[in-house]
């Protein structure tokens, strides 16, 4: 889990002016022939990406709130900004007055359509920029209000950038090159088994827009984007064509040249053409302009309307999820032992963050912006660490509850012996993404505390010990995680887990664990998902517990029609803390595990510590994977 | 769970002169301007039922499979069926070799539409039954052969009828009008609050296509359909108009005369003007030539493509589920009393059945159809029987593999103490509709029959004694059926619950529990849906386990957000044979569920049997509900 980087505090950012300078644009015939009535921000960027560079935090800049999913709607009377349960408290933080927190998933809230449709004179134009709603979208926008007498309209020149004196550069970081012994597969074979499942599909060519896609197809890493190893780009596969559109200026590294083959490509049909970034539109009408009567085009129903409208309707193909976002999720031999090197590094760090907090909190100087830190300092002490995989949430007491908490210094809280810790944090390293929380209390918890702990280490252990066919989708073994709390009268307002990137996004699809039924594709052995139930007492404390877990093929007593099962192995592996259990709610069954996901931890995680020296951590990591009985 | 009554065998149907028949019709310009290569045979009736009366079972005329559930696509060359899981069995029996069956749930099977791409012949027109095609299925068949130069073409001769010489007539049986005392509700007053939804969401016309939508929003009862106490009516429904179409002979009878106020409405927007049945596509075509530009015309986006069509497009507004599919989920404090009712005397029939089934078997002389006969004698003994509310699935060993199995004169088999018995029934009262499963052994079941009867025993203890917050869909609950045959790497091929009517029909939406992620609606209190895992072993035994339900609020240890939590009351009171559970398997939780489920069948049940007389099955009841430990 992950909140969204930001600079701005947890007061409301004061939006009056900014919004009257937006509503003027909204009037002002510059850029379009008539005004408009209502103007979209979506929180994406050109590339629907969830984590976005700061020259793309539109929604924020004009809204305040920051999190990492939300989208604000400015009329001319009213403004207005939807998010989910992730983020309700968060954002009634962050934004004035002026605005209108419209809670996704509660009963009473309407959507955006319905919100607009109630709000709009009649006959009014609803304006968003087309290079960042996605295709789907605008679909679905344009279609309710068109049936309400509506219309949606692209506004090409962005208002909001219209309004941002200050915006910042878009980035262009170095790329960095992967080899075989990180990624399993060179980009040469990825790009023939796109061009087979092309083949297979009738397919002629096939547009990438997803940072992440384009990543991981070129064995490339950037830095562009905070957390995210990804970089600005498209790509355009056809048959016998690779074009690559990205600043060109970074294709100079001659690291870079070789690892492409810009100088000397090994065959004609894997030589690539670079193009500048922004010449992706020219290029892609150029490629549609030539297109035979059959052919047929590849774009994800995520990427943005301004370039699906590109590909003439009759020609494109939209999907719900690329073949490279599929091939990605499925972590090859080499991928999945990076991941294993990787939770290991970080199991080390935490356990080191976890033996010093212990030591120093009763000195009373530990805050959770030092927490925070001092856990990245563990972290960039271990081998290929790149950096974080998203803003560390170090949380105490009441800020627990915030889902999406990032420690700001007009929030920071210190650690005490009172109150309870979650810390959810990650980290990129070359070989591995992580993603993990623990919640852990350095006194003594009370009862309501732990019971609430308990349930959802029920719910933990009950989705990572599922069995479950070959074939089943995530959104199945969503309420596993749950039922223990239903039975208490309990929930929480998340989603239960999401896929996980091998040195890239810590958020990324087509897989997941959710009681929201999205077109989600069916598990399969190497994917790599997290498991992570909590729950959250408004005011008072937040519980989460997360581990990232590999999909594995189990041995079931019998075996259906053939179909085989599938479960989780854990590969993070940090202590649980046995204090904050309630063990008389725990049945054998769960108790077994926990003491199997201690040994382990020992194990693997012990013998590393013992091999860096770190004797303290190793002292503590003993200390708390004691059995419980 | 029910299959579709037929007079036809488990033996194959000689289908290769109907054709040759159909296929003449297909290319005869009689119907068409132009031949078409493929026609579609969906199984439904003008009313989208589930179960349809004689002369509507058009699929299995030109196929012989007589599931509930399939479609039949014959072109030029091919002809094959799709069905799901329930049903592979039973339709590679019914269909000779002309016919491809398609497995719909398996990877391997395409989908109707990419199969008729695969094997049409280039720009191939497309024909079906607009009236027996659902507006939703239209769309989406419409739109993917469109996309691959094809085209649907609505064919308004049902060809079918065409090669059909001995079709039979359309049912009008006499209507039973229902009081007060059995619908707690009278029709006026439903007739109000449709028109106040409708006024909130500022819907001028409603149009009801759906039979059992009809009969309850009128408190009529038919029996046109097996085992569904419906009639073959439209109404179409005004803010001062209500129009009804149904033959008309059957408003004869002063009863109904009275009862719809035909002769004297109370009041003028309460009088309901009656039509023949036929007219309501003329007049549909009449109110939608009347509206004003403002006016928005409901009907359910299931609805027959035919009637949908005569709606401008500007003026319908499509829904998933109309308003009286949601207000009679709901049941009322008269309905569900009269549910309870129902069952106990379900029940009490049940009871006999077994106790008489115990003393009969040994003898020899027991078969599958003469065991279903005497469990239809005993519920007909009850008050208020009206009659079955589907065919008796009662099936011995390997029949009870085929899930929706009806014995047949040809594979009839006698009950025997070496075989698993399983017997899925159920009746139409007047006060309550009832279904019910259970699977039992007269000797000694195997270890491996006691064990997969154990996981299904577990899988429903778990939905039924689940706890969730108000407001969650039914297909989150699904897996918790499955997790204990997960477990064990066994599963089943069906949902693992439906909505069930009160005195209608048996299946109902638009709640249910299913992997299927459809558009469910959220259960709350009084809605009332089966729990039915199973298990099948091909060729050896079937297992299922099914309780009709009833939402109720559950008081839970604390109430987040104050949503309020809900859980199940079995309405269902039959013992489950303790004979056939591996009590080592069962939780002390799962043990306290089975003793207080006995403990209360013996305090209902027991209580009507003693009034009854019935002495010996209140023996057989008192034996069967000994506590387990």
């Amino acid at each position: 889990m992950a909140s969204q980087k930001s600079d701005s505090a947890m007061s409301p950012k004061i939006t009056g002016e900014l919004l009257r300078l937006l509503r003027q644009a909204m009037r002002n015939c510059k850029y379009f022939s008539e005004p408009i009535q209502a103007y979209i921000v979506p929180s994406g960027d050109a590339h629907q990406s969830e984590y976005i560079a700061p020259c793309d935090c539109r929604r924020e800049f004009i809204c305040g709130f920051n999190g990492s999913a939300g989208t604000a709607i400015i009329t001319e009377q009213h403004a207005a900004m939807w998010t989910d349960g992730r983020y309700f408290l968060q954002a009634s933080q962050q934004m004035d007055n002026n605005w209108t927190l419209m809670k996704m998933g509660l009963k009473e809230t309407p959507s955006q359509e319905d919100w607009l449709i109630s709000v709009l004179p009649e006959n009014s134009k609803v304006g968003v920029d087309p290079w960042i709603i996605a295709a789907d979208q605008w679909k679905n926008m344009s279609k309710a209000l068109t049936s309400a007498g509506h219309s949606l309209v692209a506004v090409q020149d962005n208002l909001i950038d219209a309004v941002w004196t200050d915006r910042p550069e878009r980035p262009s970081t170095q790329l960095r090159t992967l080899g075989l012994d990180y990624t399993g597969i060179s980009w040469q074979d990825k790009i023939t088994v796109l061009r087979s499942k092309m083949t297979e599909r009738k397919i002629t060519w096939f547009v990438a827009t997803a940072l992440d896609e384009i990543a991981w197809l070129f064995n490339l890493r950037g830095a562009d984007i905070n957390y995210n190893p990804v970089f600005f780009a498209y790509t355009i596969v056809g048959m016998n064509s690779i074009r690559l559109f990205v600043d060109l200026q970074r294709l100079s590294d001659p690291g870079v040249r070789d690892h492409l083959q810009l100088d000397s490509p090994s065959k004609p049909e894997l030589s690539i053409q670079t193009f500048p970034y922004e010449s992706v539109y020219p290029e892609l009408q150029a490629v549609c302009a030539a297109l035979g009567p059959k052919d047929k085009v590849w774009i994800c129903d995520k990427a943005s309307c301004a370039l699906t409208r590109v590909i003439p309707k009759v020609h494109r193909t939209p999907i719900p999820y690329t073949p490279l976002c599929l091939a990605k999720a499925v972590k090859n031999a080499t991928e999945i032992q990076g991941m294993k090197m990787a939770h290991i590094k970080d199991a080390v760090a935490l356990c080191e963050l976890f033996a010093w907090l212990e030591k120093e909190i009763p000195k009373g100087n530990i805050t959770e912006i030092s927490a925070a830190d001092k856990a990245e300092e563990f972290r960039s002490q271990q081998k290929h660490f790149v950096g974080l995989s998203f803003p560390t949430i170090s949380s105490v007491g009441p800020n627990g509850a915030i889902i999406h908490y990032r420690p700001l210094p007009e929030t920071n809280r210190t650690l005490t012996v009172n109150e309870v810790y979650l810390i959810d944090s990650g980290a990129q390293y070359i070989d591995g993404t992580t993603d993990v929380t623990r919640t852990v209390h350095f006194g003594t918890p009370s009862v309501f505390e732990k019971e609430c702990f308990t349930y959802v280490l029920k719910g933990h252990i009950a989705v990572s010990a599922a069995v479950f066919p070959n074939g089943t989708k995530g959104h199945l073994l969503d309420s596993f995680a749950r039922a223990a709390l239903w039975e208490a009268g309990l929930d929480y307002l998340h989603g239960t887990g999401h896929g996980v990137g091998c040195f890239l996004n810590v958020h990324e699809g087509p897989c997941g664990i959710s009681y929201k039924t999205f077109a989600d594709e069916p598990l399969e052995a190497g994917m790599i998902v997290s498991d992570e139930p909590g729950y959250y007492e408004d005011g008072s404390f937040g519980i989460r517990l997360e581990n990232v877990v590999l999909v594995v093929p189990s041995k079931s007593k019998y075996n259906y029609r053939n179909r085989g099962s599938l479960t989780f192995e854990p590969l993070t592996l940090v202590p649980i803390q046995v204090k904050m259990m309630n063990t008389e709610l725990l049945t054998k069954k769960e108790k077994d595990w926990v003491n199997e996901y201690h040994r382990k931890c020992r194990e693997v995680v012990g013998g590393e510590l013992e091999r860096q020296g770190r004797m303290e951590a190793l002292d503590w990591l003993i200390r708390e994977t004691q059995p419980i009985i």
